[in-house]
């Protein structure tokens, strides 16, 4: 988005060296997943433009929909009062799942009566 | 909510103890603020329906809003895929400003030609 870099200072980076990063779809503002980002992660994002998390599971750079198609545009980055989170409007391709489990949002479970039902229906099978 | 709490255990805490929470408005899904919380704080939130954060750097409970009037009022709390991200649907109380610098919302900065630029004004003046 920009060749001036100095931005990123703003960036608090936590001991592990990750901020936390939220996407929510541009259309709605809806919160789809919450991941993490590391420095690498977060200049891929923007120069690609492409949604690129820190994976602390494979503890990879992890091009969200890489596999599944279901690829993040960025529309915009915004960041928190602290600098230790971020917010990234983006457009949701593919299927028009966000989360691995192929519902829309990874948030899909609510608490009622004590348990987290799930809400709605997945998008996609996720084992297709 | 509810009596029943097996429910906790399906949230993942990290190796502080803490989950991250997201607070977004129940009217329209603006995503409002990103902080932690422990397990006390999370038991204290949904027993009270005030949001209860865990503060890291002043490390104690945090109620939102208990000094400045800008409370959150508990609407529906809902768990991320992996279990280890929190969103919290939530009335904002008091002024409306979820951030302590006066914004709606924490993420008031956006990224414009490679710097975060203010957007929208403050609902309170933080100093007053």
């Amino acid at each position: 988005m920009s060749a001036n870099k100095d931005w990123i200072n703003d960036v608090k980076f936590d001991d592990k060296g990750l901020v936390t990063a939220v996407a929510v779809d541009q259309g709605d503002g809806a919160l789809l997943m919450l991941a993490h980002m590391n420095r690498e992660a977060l200049e891929k994002t923007l120069e690609t433009g492409r949604m690129t998390y820190w994976s602390r599971s494979r503890k990879s750079l992890w091009v969200k929909g890489e596999t599944s198609g279901n690829t993040q545009r960025v529309v915009s980055a915004h960041l928190d009062c602290d600098g230790d989170a971020l917010m990234f409007k983006v457009v949701q391709e593919g299927a028009g799942a966000a989360c691995h489990e192929g519902y829309r949002s990874c948030f899909f479970r609510k608490l009622e009566a004590g348990e987290w039902a799930v809400q709605g229906t997945p998008l996609v099978n996720p084992k297709s």
